[in-house]
């Protein structure tokens, strides 16, 4: 604790040796970095002994114009002093140099800060103490030259490149082909032209007096804080500026003082499998920069590891079985004290062990969830903790089929990536065409510049989706993502030849038939079909999500129209259709035609006789989807888009759907003048169609209570649809549809002789509905929420249109993030809170979900749960992901 | 007062004779006829007794499956039985019989109820009675035919058609000219076939018996209560059915009794002009029917009126003086006793004066403000009384220039009335030549199918405008209003050759050139230049809104940009400027080059060399505005449309427009591709345009500073303009615009020296920025809500497209009104109330006001009254009306 009084505060905190000062607690104080080392320190580990100067003086710093307290002068060489005791060495000793580090830290890590400064405490006359108390005058004179180098650049802003063109120089003067290769006598060289170098470009030599190097260095560390990309990065954060940056200065070890001596990093578990096993690496006689630079192979850490990869006896437990046994003792030691996996820096001196640093180690997302499932397991970690800890998004990684590891990667090129999983095929250039290809047993990957709602049905028949243009929400990467099928867009090289079926890509041909792979979670589209790994999702993630599922309040439900769709959602654990979007349905080459039919029909009549030829078509449709479902609840939306989606716009596909159905093409184009609209989202569709034209909503509602009526007779259980009204922004458009909806199902009744039971409910996704929640309510027995069209008219922003500003937006930090991929917490989560107490206040027993994206997005679930919504539904893929991210909300509200 | 007991309740109230049970208070229970006639008889004005059966029957009648209470018939029998003695006659007295009429009369009139059955209690006996009591055997058995012709219509739902067929039969078999002329012995004739009509229609005889007879009316009148035409009535105007509808039973006065009777319509004061003189004409020896049938011509009431139409001696006043002072007497006793103008039915039986009805009587405009004005100084009412007595709406005839009431209306079209007012002019087909004819001096009317934004300055230039397309709301339809032009759209008649130059309107060519006439008040086309009448600001107009501007809390301002608007508005009495549209500048024909070589810019620098050639143009305009408006507030929307509104759009315009400013086409169509948009409602516009391209906001604030400082410069005194931004969703917007702003500000303070002040505020229109408005409100000193895009984008409802679906839903009753026109209390009347709190909790000071069309809507003024506005802002031509409505709104609240 800080010892602050107002007459002299503790500005600095001393870890290792015989005095700990700090701990892990202290991280506002100590920067993350400073805190760790104390901790370390006072549970007994071998830290090199330091001191850490606060976040305090930094805040001092930026308040007294960078000045520094008055008394911090005292208490820095009373912390040397002490530091100088711990290692027996004198800071400037000539004879026996006490060389430190200094390094930054801040509460929270981010780029931009200055790193490190090492072997400071060297000089002219230091330099040759350590080369002779080393025995190894090429390893001072390195040492020194690093820290000449470093320094310049650091604290003086001297350009890097003006110090390696020297190294350079003399190492073709002096034939040397490596920097390891250079002779003491060839790096006294190199001090020298540094020297020079630091004097032209600073007017001064460098400091010799060790203090000065000291202040120099910490001065530099503050000064970083508030460097361009420092600030950048906090305001893109939402980090205050307030909360400074600590300084660490730390005796140097060296792992490179000969072959008693190494360096590495251990991690306390596989951090690619898992696996309960050390795991690591390490170079005898090197330097940690060494281990980065890769010239040396490093060598593995245990004997296992050595075996494995066909190299015995070259593990640390073979080579310094002492030094490795320590080392296993401290990594399990910091395991059980973190309670997570650790990732270790370590340095071996002349036999000793030194720990550098411990920290979480990263983690594959298949590790994370064996490590957490593993430790909940051996009791380290409880079952809420283990749910806690992995990331939602991370298991997108899991369920989609991904290249298979070791595959090798030709990028040809790049793109957004859109939806992710991986998957080969044959490149066809249309919709048609990949219907075709795939109805003969081809595996086919749709190329288009832009796909539209025509291609939907080429786009199901696909592996996977590739488009020039577009973006993140473009209609193929929102459509892709709702089907979970691999999806890059926005592929700027492809040069697509439609009419020639090929396109090139940098000078390279693909014709048709070609085979590439596309890989939806980078954005990489490489030729050839490349192996991929199929997810599991028993296991360890079984156990996970299982335990998931029983912490979490809300139900998860997919979106889903498809049989199929539907079939990969319960398995992935949907417990329901939250919304099935009965347009999709319309788009298939047998109903498209009679959907037309029915768009230019001239009167109610014609308009009827086309739909009853759709009737037994929907009717099939929600046949299947409740035997597939069984007991599972399916919201089903009635007609949503505006007709003219389904009408073909140019006019050569005017003239072939024409022909094809049997049009008159100036009717067509007639009857597509007439629905053409300024703002087709805010114009006729959703119930305004069912209101226009009662007879559509009609034909549905009798769609689907026959084929409860057909499901009942086949199992004997009849399925309790809930019929879903779009669009809705009065209570009176809704109470006219409910009264239509009831009479068709009195129809049903009397006709089959047969009783059903349903509920009646409506989307929220006009701001009216959710402001006049307590009156729509009257008429609603549940309500789902339509976060996509909610978010566009609250915000008064077309997501088609939006990608021309929101880039800029987001750059100049005028929205903080994308409302619709997390949900606007503020406005539109205003409404979805005022909608639910308000609906549930008119009616308590009103069931209430969203079924917008938001539904699939962790941030925006946690914001669900806070409001107290009974589900979401997302796409199938996504399912496993809401049921993680729905659990962790429910156990965040359980703690205090 | 009703002396109900549960045992036995009062069925049945008398009225007249020694018995008034009734008075206008009981207008629930005895409908609006039946307390009005209960009031008269009590303060003892000469009305036929009678007795009125309470809705409170009709309520029993529904809720016992169209039955009556059992003690009714006793009731009724008691009634009959007192009426006979206040007329000394006997009901189906065949020597003196009793005649009455009935009546329906339900709290408030509706369309669809049955009206009236006259001469009940004729029967083949008591017609022989009337004959010889009234020695005009004629007369009774003419009674005798209409009544069965109307109980057979009335009653047994009988086609009138089979009673005229009759009718006319007799009279080609007896060679009568007309009814009249038929003897009585044809009326007998007449009597028999209609008995045997009725009959045949009915399978018996018309009933002999006169109480059967009076039940038969009674159950007529209630079963009209549920007819579907009263039904659908009740329903679009949101009455209860549960309301009801009583009866009036009345015995029958007679006009048409030889010279000495009379029948007429009276009216205390002139309700053309409002003149304090009786009023009204009369008929002698006729029925009522006679008087609307028009065969023979009414004389005048007065004397004056006689000698004004140069028909001395015909007056009542003159024929039947004692008759006349009487009635005279009582115009003067009502209106003192309703205290207001009265419409009074009368008849005259034998010299006996007997009043029929009373009621307030309809007036024009000019007359209602005449009359509330004398009224009030007279002393009959308040002032309070005669501003709220005033339709708001009225004054808009009053305003505009009108018809001469003379002139000989030959229509040849008719459209919907869209903005009132009369023009004529020339016909022109193109907004150019518009432009040209209008500046050679010519007075031309704009006509087009439609109008687009490029057509406004031959808007501008027009005296009116006449469209073939388009609604209420379409875009010729909003300009003209806000512009305060006579406008008509949608005459579907016309016929259009715009390359011609020519027009056909139902066969009748009109060449350009040609004069018309058009009349936006009522929607009417006429051939020819009419003479127009001017409107009166003064007299008891300016009188009464002096009262009403006493009375009001709110301002009233303009939304204007123009200096002919802006003056027009200050002398309607606009306090400022609510809304300068600074887009509306942008199109006059030497700045829309300037405008579209901005938009066209490939770069922010050639952005900002197209903006300084505006920016002395816009720079001139604010001056010229400032001056006009002296120290009124004006607040200037910086630019909100999308750029592509200001880009011609056909290959032709495009082609034409590249020409003239020396653009490249191909550049052109490339922006105009890059611009447009999937809906541009909620698209890049507004203050988005201002964050994408700050350079153009800047340019605006740069020019209102610099005018700003000019007119300081020339009148000693600096305007404080409002800044105000359009589209905000964000506090993030607003307060990077802001930063702008006050950058713009201080640089052109710098510069010239000059120090002025500014407020800086913003549009809500977006759902978002209603319900985060407290947060905007840390970067705005004032608000208006703009309640048209709010409209939209609450409702999800573009204006543009609604036109396809909001006249069914308005049939269908889904929407009670349409929100454009006036102000959605529930849903968007929600936001602007939370917004209003929200943005004052936030800032106390902040202003708060409105400037979209509901602005000049007296039923939304009502709300923004009690949602505590601080202004309203609407056309100049509304801005009376306005003054009127808020003060209305302001008194309303007074009263407890």
């Amino acid at each position: 604790m800080s010892s602050s009084s107002p007459a002299s505060p503790q500005w600095i905190y001393r870890f290792g040796g015989d005095t700990t000062e700090g701990n892990a607690s202290l991280r506002a104080l100590l920067g993350g970095k400073g805190a760790n080392l104390a901790e370390m320190a006072s549970i007994g580990l071998p830290v090199p002994p330091g001191f850490t100067i606060t976040t305090e003086v930094c805040a001092y710093y930026y308040a007294h114009h960078r000045t520094y307290p008055e008394n911090l002068d005292a208490q820095l060489h009373q912390a040397v002093a002490w530091l100088e005791a711990q290692q027996g060495k004198g800071f400037g000793d000539k004879d026996n140099p006490l060389l430190v580090s200094v390094r930054s830290g801040a509460p929270v890590s981010m780029p931009g800060m200055m790193d490190t400064i090492l072997n400071l405490g060297l000089n002219d006359e230091t330099v040759e103490g350590l080369a002779r108390l080393t025995d190894n005058a090429r390893f001072a004179y390195d040492s020194y030259r690093r820290l000449i180098q470093m320094y310049g650049n650091v604290v003086e802003g001297i350009d890097s490149r003006a110090f390696e063109e020297i190294l350079d120089a003399v190492k073709s003067e002096t034939g040397a082909a490596s920097d390891a290769d250079l002779s003491a006598a060839a790096l006294q060289e190199v001090i020298r032209r540094y020297q020079e170098v630091y004097r032209e470009a600073t007017g001064h030599d460098f400091p010799q007096d060790t203090f000065e190097q000291l202040w120099g260095a910490v001065g530099a560390v503050f000064g970083s804080w508030m460097n361009d990309r420092a600030v950048a990065y906090r305001h893109l954060h939402g980090l205050s500026d307030d909360m400074g940056t600590a300084v660490n200065v730390q005796a140097m070890v060296f792992g490179n003082m000969g072959d008693d001596s190494a360096t590495g990093v251990a991690f306390s578990r596989n951090p690619a499998t898992g696996e309960k096993a050390f795991y690591g690496e390490y170079l005898v006689n090197a330097q940690g920069e060494d281990v980065v630079a890769g010239i040396r192979t490093p060598q593995p850490l245990t004997r296992a590891m050595a075996e494995k990869m066909g190299r015995p006896g070259a593990s640390l437990e073979e080579v310094m079985p002492a030094a490795a046994q320590e080392l296993f003792d401290i990594l399990t030691r910091l395991e059980q004290h973190y309670r997570d996996m650790q990732d270790v820096e370590f340095t071996i001196e002349k036999g000793k062990l030194y720990i550098l640093q411990t920290r979480a180690g990263k983690r594959t997302a298949a590790a994370a969830v064996k490590i957490a499932v593993d430790m909940a397991e051996e009791g380290l970690i409880s079952r809420e903790e283990a749910v806690l800890r992995i990331d939602p998004s991370l298991l997108d990684q899991l369920l989609h089929p991904t290249i298979a590891p070791d595959a090798d990667r030709e990028v040809i090129a790049r793109g957004l990536p859109a939806s992710p999983g991986a998957a080969s095929g044959k490149v066809v250039f249309t919709a048609k065409d990949a219907e075709e290809w795939a109805g003969r047993g081809e595996k086919v990957i749709l190329v288009r510049y832009e796909t539209s709602p025509e291609d939907i049905r080429g786009m199901h028949a696909a592996e996977g989706i590739l488009t020039a243009r577009g973006g993140m929400t473009s209609h193929a990467a929102v459509v892709a993502r709702g089907m979970g099928k691999p999806c890059i867009t926005g592929a700027g090289a492809l040069r697509i030849q439609e009419a020639k079926r090929r396109m090139e890509v940098d000078g390279r041909v693909f014709e048709e038939g070609d085979l590439i792979t596309i890989d939806g979670g980078t954005g990489e589209v490489m030729p050839g079909a490349l192996p991929t790994v199929e997810a599991s999702l028993s296991g360890e993630f079984g156990t996970l999500m299982a335990w998931a599922d029983a912490f979490r309040r809300m139900r998860v439900r997919t979106n889903a129209e498809t049989p199929a769709d539907a079939r990969t959602a319960v398995r992935f654990g949907a417990e329901g259709i939250g919304l099935c979007r009965t347009e999709h349905m319309f788009f298939q080459e047998d109903r498209i035609v009679a959907m037309r039919e029915m768009i230019v029909a001239d009167s109610a009549e014609e308009r009827r006789q086309a739909l009853e030829k759709l009737l037994p078509m929907q009717r099939a449709d929600f046949v299947e989807l409740f035997l597939i479902m069984e007991e599972r609840p399916i919201t089903i939306r009635f007609l949503d888009p505006p007709l003219h989606e389904f009408l073909p716009h140019t006019d050569k596909e005017i003239e072939e759907v024409s022909k094809a159905a049997g049009l008159d093409p100036a009717k067509l184009r007639r009857r597509l003048q007439e629905l053409s609209e300024a703002n087709p989202m805010l114009g006729l569709r959703g119930c305004r169609l069912g209101i226009l034209y009662p007879e559509i909503y009609r034909m549905q509602a009798r769609a689907v209570f026959e084929a409860v009526v057909e499901v009942k007779r086949r199992t004997g259980k009849a399925p309790r649809p809930e019929i879903m009204i779009p669009l809705i922004a009065t209570s009176g458009e809704l109470a006219a549809i409910q009264q239509e909806v009831a009479e068709v199902a009195e129809a049903v009744r009397r006709r089959t002789g047969t009783d059903f039971d349903y509920l009646f409910g409506t989307m929220i996704e006009i701001p009216r509905a959710a402001l006049c929640a307590d009156d729509i309510a009257r008429h609603a027995e549940f309500f789902s929420f339509g976060t996509n069209d909610l978010t566009q008219m609250t915000y008064g922003l077309s997501r088609d249109d939006a990608g021309k500003f929101l880039p800029q937006y987001e750059e100049k930090g005028i929205f903080p993030h994308d409302p619709f991929q997390h949900i606007d917490r503020d406005g539109v989560g205003q409404l979805v809170r005022m909608a639910t107490e308000r609906g549930r206040g008119q009616r308590p027993a009103l069931h209430v979900g969203i079924c917008g994206e938001h539904g699939g997005d962790p941030e925006s679930i946690d914001f669900f749960e806070d409001v107290g919504l009974d589900y979401v539904s997302c796409s199938p893929y996504r399912v496993p992901i809401a049921r993680l991210a729905a659990a962790q909300a429910a156990l965040r509200r359980r703690q205090p």
